[in-house]
């Protein structure tokens, strides 16, 4: 299976490793958004973020809380986003699950968000049933 | 302290909940990127991503991957993006701390990814070395 960031981890490719344990670790994302763009990822191969089991995801998002406060310090941020794409349609490029976490300042001026929808009549209940219907406990 | 997510929790504020357990509350955001863009939250007020202690964290993010998975196959999704803003300048806005579930199609046409960077010469390792250092295990 061709992974670029398993090659990482088998140390075939490189990268600025940031962070390593047994079940996880970090490195800068080689096309920044800003600099010091990190990705912190499970050790082993998960196609997505659902597909990631609850233990590994758990360990993946407390390092992710560790990393993104040791981003944000060292680099004097103002803020930071923690971002998942799953699936293509939502600009996911490599299908080995990865947060991103990326820096921010206030004077960076990026617009991540596009126009705001509004519901119309019961539309919101509408969409809230079918959600709740497909919910799984 | 006034806080519209604890309204919502408090059953203060209306609000299409999606799930709720002891520790974790999902509803619908009532301003969606595309419909069906829900939240999840931890029940105890925590400011930002980095102040929800890792157990609490840990239910948040196992029912964010529970959700997610709901909203996409409900609603018929091609993709989604998980997303936390930390602090104004990321564009947090609800100082309770939330992860977005945006629901993606291909044909949504949206661009969150601004104009990526290149490292110049030895920044990169500059920048990976100012990050390790900060990291504290």
């Amino acid at each position: 299976m061709d992974c670029i960031f398993c090659d990482i981890i088998q140390r075939k490719s490189p990268a600025e490793i940031i962070y390593e344990d047994e079940k996880v670790i970090s490195f800068l994302d080689i096309r920044p958004i800003n600099y010091g763009h990190t990705l912190v990822i499970p050790i082993k191969h998960y196609e997505d973020f659902v597909s990631v089991p609850a233990d590994e995801m758990n360990a993946v998002i407390n390092v992710t809380q560790t990393i993104s406060e040791a981003v944000s310090k060292s680099l004097k941020a103002d803020g930071f986003n923690i971002i998942a794409n799953n699936g293509a349609a939502a600009g996911q490029r490599v299908f080995h699950f990865h947060f991103h976490i990326i820096p921010r300042y206030n004077t960076d001026n990026f617009h991540f968000r596009p126009i705001l929808k509004n519901y119309k009549n019961g539309s919101m209940k509408e969409i809230a049933d079918k959600i709740r219907s497909a919910v799984t406990k």
